[in-house]
């Protein structure tokens, strides 16, 4: 498997290029707008064929690469289930597999973030988070549907019960990280645990809702103009 | 073996975690002083005992970590052999091998973007290149004693003699990318390769001298602090 981690600077989003090294066949999650070029290049360079773009959930920070990867390649460009789109080319269940040559891609729903969102665990041994968990952080859930219940939920028995040893790769990180460990985040991560006692312990469900409504953080810079685009697969642009 | 890569945001450098996972012994390569404590909070959480911080060269865009991680931890600092600077606990020769727990790292003297420099081969299967060879790029060399000459030799045929599969991570990338291979930078650097003609082929070393000579870049930034600085293992910083 060939696997890249690509990082736009402006908001902080890690862009997975995902491909089988003997069929050539590829996917991107969570391409970014301003970078289709650039991931384009590379993947012509890396002689690969895109066989879709794949969404963790409809951004609020960044709009995506998708419609317009899928406008010059022909690749399909799917999200998940109950995405508020209707211009995918498809919809990623809970559980379902894609295949990407003979590497497997597992969707795994972790919801709370947003009121749709995926985890992709590839191969087994590493989890594209998405913006549900973060390294040493997890996302917000002020808005978009987000219900941090929910994400809790998700997170604790859908991540957390993945082997302690599996990659964790975001889809941003603002602190210069680039990957973790399930262990990891589950001694280390403080939104979830209470790192201070020994051993450290999982917070209580109760004590995250309360943590995480008390965060009071403004919008995204991008937020209006990011969401409606969004929702048409990044073609459709706000202008000043 | 643990590996993480860690990106300083403001100088774009990345500064690498190598670790033994069953010793818990570790080293880092090129660590930034704005993040002394972040990689040393890292360190903690991962359980390890730093044995030393390496430099690949003298830098000149960024203040090293070292000085002050070797106060705090009693580490030792290693720079490549003829680096200026008496402050070093050691230095290192090309070819010698530097050992974490059972983790091998091979010295690689790589000189040219300064006058001296070492790459470092990890495992046999990845190497940090640190300012000599980047993702589709290479150091400058119109300071600090560099020669386009040496980085064209060294380059050519100290890295691109190793395996075509051999993992590249760079010291800095200024473009979002976080990794490469030899065999991708022997096809698309086209600092080295005229990328055009096909098959794309190595340029002449007359040809690469010429390039360089060409760049007309400014100074960094920081190279009149930092270069300064870092002869001092980054412990003597001027003020304003």
């Amino acid at each position: 498997m060939l696997f890249r981690q690509l990082f736009d600077r402006e908001s902080s989003t890690y862009t997975y290029l995902i491909a089988d090294e003997q069929t050539h066949e590829a996917a991107l999650v969570d391409p970014v707008v301003e970078n289709v070029d650039k991931d384009l290049k590379l993947i012509h360079e890396l002689d690969l064929t895109l066989l879709f773009c794949l969404e963790t959930h409809i951004h609020a920070d960044h709009i995506t690469g998708t419609g317009e990867i899928r406008d010059r390649t022909g690749c399909k460009g799917l999200v998940p289930e109950n995405a508020n789109t209707n211009c995918a080319s498809g919809f990623v269940e809970h559980g379902q597999i894609l295949k990407v040559g003979s590497v497997i891609i597992e969707a795994i729903e972790t919801h709370g973030h947003t009121d749709s969102h995926m985890a992709y665990l590839v191969e087994g041994d590493r989890v594209l988070t998405g913006d549900a968990l973060l390294i040493r952080g997890c996302g917000r859930t002020d808005f978009q549907g987000g219900s941090a219940k929910t994400l809790y939920d998700h997170i604790t028995q859908r991540l957390f019960t993945l082997s302690d040893d599996t990659l964790v790769y975001p889809a941003h990180d603002y602190r210069g990280q680039t990957v973790s460990t399930i262990g990891e985040e589950k001694r280390w991560n403080r939104r979830f645990i209470d790192a201070d006692s020994a051993p450290s312990q999982l917070r209580e469900r109760k004590d995250f809702i309360e943590l995480m409504n008390k965060l009071d953080l403004p919008d995204p810079t991008r937020i209006m103009e990011a969401v409606p685009a969004n929702e048409q697969c990044g073609r459709q642009k706000l202008t000043a």
